[in-house]
């Protein structure tokens, strides 16, 4: 484990708060959309759900990490959830895909981790599946593990993760606030030509719309002209793809979570619209991007026992009328949650002294009071 | 309606039975795999479903028609029905793949005509379901008409199907015996170069695979070597489409109906497996090919309301690991659908004194005989 | 023809510039995004396009029309272009959709109109083909048709589009400016429950990207919550779909051409990012919407003979890596269009007396000007 | 290395003609289809392409192993092939999917090896791709493996393969005649309830077609009811799926290389016909089943540079009306190389004492003789 990370651990177990204040931009008044987010306006509103880091930071050379997301605290292979997988574009090395798609559920954690490090993280998840009780006679297990590729400011090539740096990320899991940033799978990576990083938000719906909670958790690597609350902040920078000070190509990772009760085809369309929400922060989904998104329903009544002596499921269901709200719910948590990452990022160097910029978070603060965007 | 039409119709009335006897394969002794069909050994052995068909011989040069199929006698937009379409090869022209895709589900009946009429019959079938009863209010409906170019026999430049005929085949749609070959959607169509058209089979499942029944009916108008029950017709007749003695080209419609309780993304597919039913007949998917199966389940508990003040709905769905038996059935009654058509086929000559022979039964039959596929 | 339209012409022919510099944003000095638009910021900037209306103003009650894109003026079934077709939500009845996924090309003009004339269009647009010189031994047609449902304002169920009209409006079809708002198949649509339409812009990519310019134009009727140029204009008026003063439903068709030398797997991925403009202007995709991406490459050396002796075809395409700019540009011309479509939008009353009014483009210019978002 | 293929590798350099003819079923006067195979009736007939086993056979319990196929002899990733990869069933783990899918090409050898060593094979492949020459600077592969389950006879829990097995399969890669049945990936599959393994078959299309080889491998592990030439063994033995006297889940890996140039769209399809041949064999791709299908291109004209200081590729690619007769050499080359897999598998003995037999070639030979499907 990094000194960086112990030493953010030991903060943030006594200034949690303190330290949120600082970072997030709904802090500092800045309101995204119209829905509320939940009580820790994380990937962990969704109950249930745990979330856990192991960042890597070794050396002068080695930034990443491993993030890992727990639908729910059981065993996940025994009791699968509803799943889908949304590609927004797909030059990216996911693994587990097309059994998502075919099957409609998940089975193991979701691991993030660097692009070369997926075999790594996919070895630690069947061997953390192999190894759990009652999986004793398991021979098949789908490892889904994002990535995006941090490979500017890490050793990539030198794929340093290792399976107990995975597995420890899964140990790790846990509820309550997430933390953004450098941190995990977001360790070494950029995102508008600034630091990006792991970011989370949420929105609960009212009880009209069925008081559901949608929490989307990302790893943001990716590039265009950044907008923050719709102010063109990449732009009056003048830093931004087209011109060309940094490359926007680089990849999102988005999570989305809900307990809403969902088949694998509404959250497909869920998923759909994470890309949306990444598009109102400036995201082009460039040629070089691997943008995908993972949709899970957390929702008791939804789980798919892996053996079952009945054939019939008879789960509950939302009608494809009432997704609407979860559609804008999860835009506005995924636009909020990459907007998370770039508060959180900070400063960093890393391979061959490459040094990326956290985003000027004073400057970009004036920017959105002067456009009426921060409230008092 | 056409005079060949009426005649048939007499006929069949009095001497169904005898007609069938002559007609389908499994009469000669011919059985193709493993499962056993329903009484009817048709589409309509699955509960509640009606066929009907239009069939249109005018002059030397029309040769064309409709056929409808109805997945329930009630309102079937008030009460839609889970669906899914898919592609095996997408050169046509089916209408109302998407929506379905989005969805889920069906709301209209399925309609099959020749490629040029496929706006008239979709006009038609909007007409039909504006206008019934409960309907009032509808200001949108999504018609599932699919597709095959008899262009060689029909002057399908003319255009000759009407609203009417459309109309007249759902009013038509009647459950029991299904009349195969030159009839409905299937009267112009070539198949293997020979005498194609209407063709339907099912299977019931064993009660320990749940009891299920799945029906196919389709609209055969491609080519390839012709197989049937595996001897290699096509073959020894010199008769297939290397040769080019006639153009592999055309399409097939599979529409594959069961009261197995199944959501879009099993019955997607299971209309995938349609089309390995109709590989084992010697189909290739050619260029050319307009390739699609519809895929509906009937199962009553698994009926999705247009309006409903419940968000929620409850359906029983099959589990996937019970899917297998279905996909057996479907590719057996697809297989034997197919080849039931070309025994069904007659000779016809159309447009510009084009004839199409019915395939040479006689000769068929006792190559299947010597290939030991006949039982006494 | 109705006479509204009539008069709009009469105006638009005495007094274009004055109009346009009234109606669209950029004229109040709003720019959205980073690249430049063409000419005259609209689809036909993409040399040798051409758009035509019909607008179908009748009585209290009939608000529809038809609007016709043409990629080249030749005839495109001999001739056909590289296509492509992107479903960002499926509730819609687009016809010549999986035709297009299979062969990767474009063979009619492509029109939109009202969701219950697809039908009629497709007809019209058969029937147009089959007559063309040269096409007299065609016998299958590829009609491509877009649709919006307009039924809030118009009486849809009455179907009162012709296939005269649709005629009308491909014969009308020119290049050079393009009447946006209430005129063709977007004369009864609605956007974030004003007034919207057709709209349309396009961007040119600097020399060193290749030069290549995108043109979109868009069918507006759906809803979210309303963003111009970033700006909450939908929250700050409190008129979105959340509160549900109006219903997010409705479609948006999109068009993009490009003359860059695309083929149709590039062209998909074109596709994917017009979603991208609409998310950025507040658009969701909501469950009810039917929304569709058209993208075609206009490069004449792409061009797809309908007959050929050599099997081999030898296209300029552009390497995945030259993606990127034409990705920026289809979002930045897709949310233009979609404001320019309000922004051109005049208050309408129709069916029934209802009434949607148009964008109040004062208080909207105001908000503009407070987010410092206009230049002088 | 294993000392059974050590000795099956000496035998096979001094006897390989006869070991041929006594392993395959067209050495039996068995002819699959109307096209005529290559001179090794081997994926090895397209021009340039080489395939390596490492098969390991240790102990009572291990009986796994790895098959690589190398579209041509240069460096993959500075070479990239036009790609496609086609699913048939998802139930399985196949990487590298989804940017195949996106970017239309392949950029690193094919490898084949069992469900729970596809990281193994990955890291392997990455591995082998950063240390080749002209790669120091890659920091991205997109590795390509195949898998099917072959825990039944071997113990899949323990990850015996090591990435030396993956490297040395990549090594021993060699052009000719490629050794079939229990090697490499598929030294413990296990096809229709028999030993399967590894087969393999080629096609010419005469030169009117355009005179193309296509070459099809195959990894068999799936169940189904067997037939051979098409005749019913399965039934006939009464050893097939329904009657549960074996899984009819497992799976099917299908490589498809082509020297026609086709892009990735044609490609695609081109895949999708593998399935067909699968059917033709009794496969009815059960639900446990992870069916894929990778097509590619290996024509010279079509490579795709990694680096490129131009822009726009210009590759010459077959029209789609030219497909046919691939599709056609695709479903013939299929079904054989399935076949083939059956004929040379043999029976094993693995993991706790679980016995696989070989495919009763005598009996069969005795059904095909008496259906007449044998040649003198």
């Amino acid at each position: 484990m990094s000194i960086r990370n112990q030493s953010f651990c030991f903060l943030f177990c006594i200034f949690p708060l303190l330290m949120l204040s600082q970072n997030r931009l709904r802090d500092h008044g800045v309101e995204i959309g119209v829905l509320q987010p939940g009580q820790f306006n994380a990937l962990t509103d969704v109950p249930g759900v745990q979330v856990g880091h192991t960042t890597i930071i070794q050396g002068d050379d080695i930034r990443t990490g491993v993030t890992s997301i727990l639908p729910h605290s059981g065993n996940i292979f025994q009791e699968k959830v509803p799943a889908a997988i949304y590609v927004g574009n797909g030059f990216g090395k996911l693994a587990g895909y097309t059994q998502v798609k075919e099957l409609g559920n998940l089975e193991t954690p979701i691991v993030l981790t660097n692009t070369l490090s997926v075999p790594t993280a996919m070895n630690a998840v069947i061997g953390y599946t192999l190894h759990q009780p009652e999986n004793e006679n398991v021979r098949s297990v789908n490892a889904v593990i994002g990535e995006t590729n941090d490979g500017y400011l890490s050793d990539i090539r030198g794929r340093h993760v290792t399976e107990e740096h995975v597995l420890k990320a899964i140990k790790n899991a846990k509820s309550g606030p997430v933390t953004e940033g450098n941190v995990g799978a977001g360790t070494g990576t950029i995102c508008f030509g600034f630091k990006g990083g792991i970011g989370t938000s949420s929105r609960v719906l009212p009880k009209k719309s069925g008081g559901y909670t949608v929490g989307v958790l990302v790893q943001t690597n990716f590039g265009g002209v950044l907008q923050v609350a719709g102010v063109e902040v990449g732009k009056k920078l003048g830093h931004y793809s087209n011109s060309f000070k940094y490359s926007p190509d680089g990849s999102c990772m988005m999570v989305v979570l809900t307990d809403a009760p969902l088949d694998s085809r509404n959250l497909e369309r869920l998923a759909k619209r994470a890309m949306l929400g990444l598009s109102r922060t400036g995201g082009i989904a460039s040629n070089g991007s691997g943008d995908y998104v993972i949709a899970v329903s957390t929702a008791k009544a939804c789980r798919i026992p892996y053996q079952s002596d009945d054939p019939i499921q008879l789960h509950p269901t939302l009608r494809n009328g009432a997704m609407t709200p979860l559609f804008l719910a999860t835009i506005e948590a995924t636009e909020e949650a990459i907007l998370n990452s770039l508060f959180a990022g900070e400063t960093m160097i890393g391979r061959d002294g490459h040094k990326i910029e956290a985003l000027p978070k004073g400057k970009v603060l004036e920017m959105l009071k002067e456009a009426g965007k921060t409230t008092p």
